[in-house]
């Protein structure tokens, strides 16, 4: 493990943006968002997917310099087509628009087709904060999760990010795969070589698993809730739900034709749609009330909440984004740590394009 | 138990609602919203809870005459007062106002205060569906359930409905509680003397807990998966975005302050607003991409999912909406079974009233 500023692994991912053909204010905003991942300690989702990203983009699976446009709008809604673009382009690309179209008709959503991979969702929801805005974001995935009663994967990890303003205290950030584990927690215990709690994932059978490899041999991730009697109907309907607002509303692959992030893996036969798909929306705070108004209560909501008695063992309550927060700010101070192995794979990226980590 | 018939239920629930004062189209559209719960055979929901209506009635916690305005609007949102009316009767017209916003604007964003109680959430999203367009419904609700790390009550079950339509297919219709297991399941299990399935509640201490019982002794309810391990703070999130809209947006109380169904249990002191709050959303199909593209694309992705392998002891894979849809059926052709208890009290009610059962 070595800890990098931010700055440089800014300075690292944008060179290699820009080697891959992106323009300049292209390669800024998709060093941007990805980074947005490690800043806030979401390792799985950040530079350890650089070299993922590059490999789709030599499979011409991504387009390094897509004309993203509007297809379809009205006042309120619009379908962007992201022509192949980087998804960390294509999002912060929609989401304006979602932000434009707020700022005139009260709320913006925007679904997307023909995209790829945007990072993570909360980083885009977060970008309506500064407007006085709620922001969403979801995205759907490549299937790795079993609705209930099945063994079959139909569904990705389908995150949903709702970022809300608040004034004296921070924002509520919630951002989170719509299964029970996120697929990059997983991807930590394979590592450690540890078994998982029960209700992450289950074998290719449908059976009970602890065993982190589970879907190298076949089983499945669970939609939050694990199993029926815990809810993962409702986690599978969730998953259904940004499936269906992210590739059905827009025109992308959906279901267990979305496409795959490693490029080794052949894109699903026969897809319905384009790419892999998004939907934003952003809500004027002052939409509903004044804006001063809606932040006191916000206030009063996240004050009381945190107010909330702790269970025995627990000393204060959460609001949803302190963690990422906390992080961030150890990480702007003290830098970001990265793992060996991406350590070594960005070494023999970097060599490709002559950029030195 | 005894079987009714639905009109039996809907003459006697109109009958109901309009001795305590609603019009005859207030108590058209109360009657059905309620009935639509145990039509659906969510028996929780329905005339289960007409009496507990009538009782925040006589305390002068539901206005049966009033005057619902919108407060507040922009081309694609609007905050509705419901002026103390029954949530059955404030949500219908807050979801006409949606779907209003949405045939200009192309989406229609209503959040909700000063209302109560306004039956399954489902009813209200699947208003939508006649109109091509998505439905969206949420509530907040009396506090019972307790944050991660916490042992303190602070959201309702508060639940969210999505409403897709389809062509050929039925619709995509989810609707769930952002808990575990909706309060309703927990009260069989009360009345039956059984046992919960652990990861449902825990006790006022925060202990894992089996006890039905255990909300009368101080415990909670658990968000969506359970404790930290299986993703309960996703369930709390969920649940506290439900709150945010429903009663931040609009002026509604909220968390530990949303006033409680029970006429019997007093409002909490320092409501921080007016009654309960809901969220509704409606998008017209067309405003991403034409109808008849869009519905072959559902009944592609609703197909899809029928035919997704099932594990074993399962014969197939379920659509949200197939139970509820298959019960109504059930239901019209059969009649409605209503429990002894339950009947007892639409006695007693009905006399007050001199309406007979």
């Amino acid at each position: 493990m070595q800890i990098f500023s931010y700055d440089h692994l800014y300075r690292f991912t944008y060179g290699i943006f820009t080697s891959i053909g992106c323009n300049a204010a292209d390669a800024d905003t998709a060093s941007k968002a990805l980074l947005a991942a490690d800043i806030r300690g979401i390792d799985s989702h950040g530079v350890a997917r650089l070299t993922g990203y590059v490999r789709l983009w030599e499979t011409k699976r991504i387009n390094a310099t897509p004309v993203i446009k509007i297809v379809h709008e009205t006042p309120s809604t619009a379908v962007v087509d992201g022509d192949a673009g980087l998804g960390l382009v294509v999002a912060p690309y929609a989401m304006n628009v979602a932000i434009e179209k707020a700022r005139i008709a009260g709320t913006g959503w925007v679904s997307v087709r023909n995209s790829n991979h945007f990072g993570i969702a909360g980083y885009h929801a977060m970008m309506a904060l500064k407007h006085d805005m709620t922001g969403i974001a979801m995205s759907n995935a490549s299937a790795l999760v079993a609705p209930t009663f099945s063994i079959e994967r139909m569904l990705g990890t389908n995150p949903i990010a709702v970022a809300i303003p608040a004034n004296k205290q921070p924002p509520f950030v919630a951002d989170f795969a719509t299964t029970t584990a996120a697929n990059g927690k997983l991807e930590l215990l394979q590592r450690k070589n540890v078994a998982t709690p029960e209700g992450w994932v289950q074998d290719k059978e449908g059976n009970i698993s602890t065993d982190a490899n589970e879907l190298k041999k076949g089983g499945a991730l669970l939609p939050l809730g694990s199993d029926r009697e815990h809810g993962s109907h409702k986690g599978y309907a969730l998953g259904s739900i940004v499936d269906i607002f992210s590739a059905v509303f827009s025109g992308a692959s959906y279901g267990p034709w979305a496409p795959p992030f490693p490029a080794y893996v052949p894109v699903p036969d026969d897809m319905p749609g384009k790419g892999l798909g998004h939907f934003f929306g952003a809500m004027r705070i002052d939409a509903f009330r004044p804006a001063d108004e809606f932040k006191e209560h916000m206030d009063k909501w996240i004050g009381r909440f945190r107010m909330a008695k702790p269970a025995k063992g627990y000393d204060k309550v959460l609001i949803p984004g302190d963690l990422e927060r906390e992080m961030e700010k150890v990480r702007i101070a003290n830098g970001i740590p990265i793992e060996d192995s991406v350590i070594d794979e960005l070494i023999v990226l970097g060599e490709k394009f002559g950029i030195i980590l």
